[in-house]
């Protein structure tokens, strides 16, 4: 070191501003950097000019005045690197105008490669997907567009390392491999927050990899149905997201109807998304984490749920440090009734999706949800069962599951007694894989039985069981029946209570009206509940008459209707019993055949006349008419 | 190496297929092996002939157009073992016919002893009894007749190794041992299910060390009497199958009757089992995954809990590769109510064992249960309570437990009103061991308090206290009258507000007949529920007159039937109310002097009336009025 | 070693018996000490001194007649110390009879630098806070009056290594310190209790040490209030008890109305909790572990929530061998009826501090609890509501939080519908910190509202939203209104519903009855439940009438009421129902301007009847007017 290259280099115009990720290989005698003081000794001040430069300003070269604490921000002047590498600066004047950013000309390593890297120090970038911290290191996952990768920071035992970095943010983190116990990390060296084009960079490099991973399975529907057909954009648009959802490492909520079409259409998707979950995050655990399937008993989501389900959402976002999940609505989610609980998620910007055969009302939903298939959006209706769309989901999902479903279609039909044309190939599609219309039949009442008997628990083993999707087709086929004959003696059992206390009128349109107190007349809180109970005896008395039939069957405060023949708007039924009925508040919805109200308690017998009233003047429609009796 | 050793060789009639354990100290040059291609290089291939057995085929020894790729099986003949134990192979003819398998004779390491090899690689055979899959390595817990060991695989991160094993295979696994934070396992070199003789052989090893092991301990019952005596054989039965479920790793879901016999019949045997679990599994976290005590409100295994229970067990099995449990019964489910429960378990091969004391249809449940003790099968009846049979049970089960055991035959016997002759003996024994009558009483009435403010949650610390059966003594003594004194002071309030709306009236044979609504002139969801409060006001009226007494406390659709002094056939009563009362959906069961039935709300008065006047003609008992107040 | 050294030594008057955490530099020559002996070989036994300290003792040296076993006890004699350190002893009359104790003289260290230690061997001293048994070594959390350091002790494989050893026990430890992931840790050389002097001075130490760290913050109330100013001392001995409980690594478990009130007196005193358990155990996961938040829906402390409490406390004890909770009752626990439940946790010692501002019952509740702070203690009621009284207390647990906490007092006198003079201080705070009337008003409802959606879920971070303690405040301002709104429309549907059928009488003291039943009059298991839906009602009929008003809604067993410008003596009312209804079964009680009672249903018109004749005549108070509407 002499003084006149010292003297030389600090005429340079301009200062570097070293990134943290530098290395000696970047820096050179003569140049002047930004630093920082990291130490104060007696013949001096060591310096920082990156995570890993460092060097000493010896006294000597010092003017005289200067006092430097620890921390304390410099401009230093590289004089030498000596043979052993260490580095002597001089200071330079720190009010040097121009300062340029250099940044370490690293190799990015893929996130997915690192396996191959032990040992070594690599550079990955990418998004932080998930920040945890543990009793002691703080684990950031960091995930490109191969991969995602946990890296390891340690502030100090329990202390949040960099806790300026959060969750999405896009990050450059440079450290050593390690293996730990047959998985991969990199303990973190530097980890540093990307802005502006860098930011850029990486976002598009990562959003044109999901974009491309999260393109659906090209799949033909099972059958030839153009009622369907105009669906699948609709259907590849959810299957899109769902798979984008997973790539990006956002835990996905799935709501949907306990019942038969209801798992017809939540299992065959929980299958296809917990394959590609796997095989996207390499882990039989993340399934767990990112996946829920959770049975709803309202026909619509209840704000109660609504609640527990934000609540999960954000106890898990502070304790895992997971994203907020995308609510994923299945059979359910379609109607006006659904949108307070849709205002409470927004509030939090999680994403909704929904696939529905109810009743829409698209002006109240849409606005609220990013994808809404339900075929009544295409003039078609709920004989396109969400179970037969959900089957097409999956295949879009997850290549390879077509064998595995093609029973499923025609259970969901069944289950909701869809009068579809297109049953027949459904049907003859489940028969080609082995099950006889008889046998489907019994795995829809199984399946009926099963969700009344699990009640708020998804039962996933014992329902792929039941539905033979990812399960062990022995069992099923043992279990069914079993099932099947359990639920129909129960049903049997409850109808014997109720039968003779079945009232019946003749009404004013000519159809056959029966009545029954379900709740006095039938055994509680038992399987069949009482709209089952109702149906039961609906289907009976159609029949044995063979003529039009309404059937109600009330309790207390609620009153589950059916009608066969018989053209019931239900929707506006309950808005007129609202205007004439003052304080009964009445609600309730359904289709033309199906539904069901509330009222309180106390307007029951009003409710119910002026109910009966409409009905003796609805119009009857052969159309709607049960097929006869195979 | 010589061509001409190398053509000698390949002369030789068999072609050797090493067991993949094998290492070089099997092979010999000039013999000929199976061989399989894992490098291809510039000067010729790798093979494998086992796991550890590996070496080259130099191309100068091929004839010219061979083509091999990684995979590739071929023959090879050994021309050289090197110094530095490198081996070199010549290619030799593939379709050679005959092939002789050879297996590495290796000395076989008790599992129990791998804590004394650690860093030796070691064979061991046994059951894989757990498989496991973590973020990196593949856990398959191997069971031999001496302990269990974890040996962890690793394919790569998260990935299941060796996928083509399965829980309750028997397999071989070589590899080394390791010690982790004070727990051994073997690194896994080799593992390889085992078929044919090796297989049956394991089989024979392990069944025969199981059946040594699980034999139960030699006891005498704590008191004589015969009556129990001739039931000692099964119970003996019982504590064989449990303490055999323990050493085989198949968890045990205790349900019992949530009352006092119930719970007297549970700890203790809970206790015995968590003994028997630690010392079997030296682990204390190994009683908690292997052992459930779950109380049942229900007095019969109802289709829910069953269908919750078999889901949990699934669940468990997908999650932590359990077995699927064994299910026990204590002081429930010997009766014809039970057996659709049994039915569904029964598709899924779990194994059930019944101790109960209630009137059993063996016709019914035999067929579906493994073991099945009550005292009906032997011409006794409830006076043998559950909680002494269970107490001779655990005691069966584990030794060194009779002295903290003898005061909870007692306690049973007077929580369910036992008139055994053989109480006089236990409440002597539990006399001896420092608790008197009135104590044993309320600890019987503590325990019935916690049961209904417990609800669904076993509370094992809590009842261990209060049973002081694995608890703390001196806190027993604090908590006992405490409780009892709490349970009393609640009695006594229901019973101010329910007195006087019991309703009188002397019947056709003479007794009083006393009737209350305890769901309109009680209070609802508080101590003590329904049945104990008719108990209650029953007990009372037998002291008042010191006659016959038949009390009836009814809600809107149930109706709880005591009776002193009365013979109450209360099954046949409710098969003619059945006949009678077409609609009416009665159900329900009992002993003698005790019973409930089940009805829909819309037909409680006719049930009641026709209940009553059935009552009115039952036939008077000496025999079964309340021994004198003691 | 010469026969003349050992002889002189042999001479010496006493016997050393050496602690076990000596070492050789605390032996000498010449010098005799108690010793057992550890193994027995053909020349003679090996003995040990000490943890540390060991050696042999020749056979040549032996009388001939000695026989000694593994595990026998002797004194021995010191006669060599060789150059590699080996001891050589001598036997000594093991009958001599003084013995002196000598501990190793070793320098402590704080448990807070153990980090700065690593791989030296340490010596700790303090009390064992937890004892977790592992599938491999025990974990004593041993703290001193600095920090706690986890002490790793192996005995055998999931074997408990220092039985003896209990949580509460002061010892000293003797061992290396380790780094694992970023904590540290010491791995047990030795592991002794403490006793006598030694005890007695660590307790001390911690004594004094906690004493000092638990001195709450000095704060200065958020207004100038005198009838505060006068609870301030009460509140900082809460203060106190609860930080000292985190430093003793005591849980918290914390029961709250589920209210408005009660949230906004639990939430900010779970944030300062929280913040202070991350202070003092330098880890994210101990909050969770050591401070439980849950709403209770009863206005008093049941037996049941009680029984699960304990249950839980004592499995978590057995699991995690954590000390028994604290229970903090929060605008909850100053009644009678909560004393059944105090009387249980007494008896398992666990520590109750009652912040409150209901009518307090002291005689019944002071002997059973630590703390016990209400305004009705010092003259003053309910007006100064829990939220009030906890925001100061959480103010003095934690520093720096005052501006979060600004606006909660607001919040929770809106809530309760505090007349205090001080609401216009708290209004003003409030509005300063930018919350105005109309909002705090909001949040309120949603605090409502969310209590009813969230059942006996906290909600945690749901409410620390909508409350805007810890939460997020953008979300806050969009979540409030929303909320509110919510719950305005319900609260519209409910008195839709119930309105027409609200009977009105005027009674003999001149003010407006109104009655209405809640059951049959509006829909049942929805928001507003039956309590808020009459105190809706009560507050239009108030607005409309401008005169005085009485309101009773009613459902099967209870009856909420709600009076304006009439004093109801409600405990009175209760009493004299009783009396003259035996069998009625009225409880329950209130202020005397709200309340509610329960009785038995079948009651009801008689309970309703002679409540009404009573308010009939209730006299009326200018002074309990609702202030003009704003």
């Amino acid at each position: 070191m002499t003084d006149a290259t010292a003297d030389d280099g600090a005429d340079g115009p301009v200062v570097v501003d070293l990134h943290s990720s530098c290395t000696t290989q970047d820096v050179a005698t003569g140049e002047r950097y930004r630093a920082t003081v990291n130490g104060v000794v007696e013949y001096g001040v060591f310096v920082d000019l990156s995570e890993n430069v460092s060097g000493l300003v010896h006294e000597s070269t010092f003017d005289g005045d200067e006092d430097f604490d620890v921390g304390d921000e410099t401009v230093v002047h590289l004089t030498e690197i000596r043979d052993n590498g260490d580095l002597s600066f001089e200071l330079a004047d720190p009010d040097d105008p121009e300062t340029v950013d250099r940044a370490h000309d690293y190799e990015r390593t893929a996130a997915a490669s690192v396996g191959d890297r032990v040992g070594d120090t690599v550079h990955v970038e990418g998004e932080v997907v998930q920040i945890k911290q543990t009793a002691g290191p703080t684990i950031f996952r960091v995930r490109d567009e191969t991969n995602a990768v946990p890296c390891t920071a340690f502030e100090d035992a329990g202390v949040r390392a960099h806790p300026d970095v959060e969750v999405g943010d896009f990050v450059h983190v440079n450290g050593e491999v390690e293996e730990r116990e047959g998985t991969y990390q990199i303990e973190v060296g530097s980890l540093d927050v990307l802005d502006g084009d860098e930011s850029a960079d990486v976002a598009r490099r990562l959003d044109a990899a999901f974009a491309e991973q999260a393109e659906p399975v090209d799949t033909e529907p099972l059958v030839e149905w153009p009622a369907l057909e105009q669906m699948i954009p609709g259907l590849r648009d959810v299957a899109r997201t769902l798979r984008r959802a997973v790539l990006e490492g956002r835990p996905i909520r799935m709501r949907h109807h306990a019942d038969g079409d209801g798992m017809c259409a939540s299992v065959p998707v929980q299958y296809a998304l917990t394959q590609f979950i796997e095989d996207a995050h390499h882990d039989e655990d993340a399934a767990r984490h990112l996946l829920k399937r959770l049975p709803s008993k309202a026909p619509y989501y209840e704000m109660e749920d609504a609640t527990r389900d934000l609540n999960f959402a954000l106890e898990d976002r502070a304790r895992h440090g997971q994203k907020l999940p995308l609510l994923l609505m299945l059979d359910n989610g379609s109607t006006e009734e659904d949108t307070p609980a849709y205002k409470t998620l927004d509030h939090y910007d999680i994403p909704i999706v929904v696939v529905d055969h109810h009743h829409p009302d698209p002006e109240a939903v849409d606005p609220l949800v990013d994808e809404h298939v339900n075929p009544y959006l295409h003039g078609e209706d709920y004989r396109i069962t969400t179970g037969m769309l959900c089957v097409e989901l999956a295949r879009m999902i997850y290549p390879g599951l077509t064998d595995e479903l093609e029973h499923v279609p025609a259970v969901a039909g069944l289950s909701d007694r869809s009068k579809a044309d297109a049953m027949t190939d459904y049907l003859d599609l489940a028969r080609d894989a082995g099950y006889d219309e008889e046998f489907l039949q019994q795995i829809s009442e199984a399946l009926d039985y099963e969700a009344y008997m699990l009640r708020y628990d998804p039962g996933t083993q014992l329902i792929n069981d039941v539905l033979n999707v990812n399960g062990d087709d022995e069992r099923h086929r043992e279990l069914v029946p079993f099932l099947a004959e359990r639920a129909d003696e129960d049903v049997a059992e409850q109808l014997d209570a109720a039968e003779s206390h079945v009232e019946h009128e003749r009404v004013a349109n000519g159809a056959n009206l029966y009545r029954i107190d379900v709740e006095n007349h039938a055994h509680r809180f038992t399987y069949p509940a009482p709209g089952k109970t109702t149906g039961e005896i609906h289907d009976r008395k159609v029949e044995e008459t063979g003529e039009p039939v309404i059937t109600i069957g009330y309790g207390p405060d609620f009153a589950v209707l059916r009608s066969d023949g018989v053209r019931l708007d239900i929707p506006t039924m309950v808005e007129d019993l609202n205007d004439e009925l003052p304080g009964a508040g009445v609600s309730g919805g359904g289709h033309l055949v199906v539904g069901s109200i509330r009222f309180v308690p106390g307007m029951r017998e009003e409710v119910l006349d002026a109910l009966i009233e409409k009905m003796a003047e609805a119009e009857l429609d052969e159309e709607l008419r049960s097929a006869p009796q195979r």
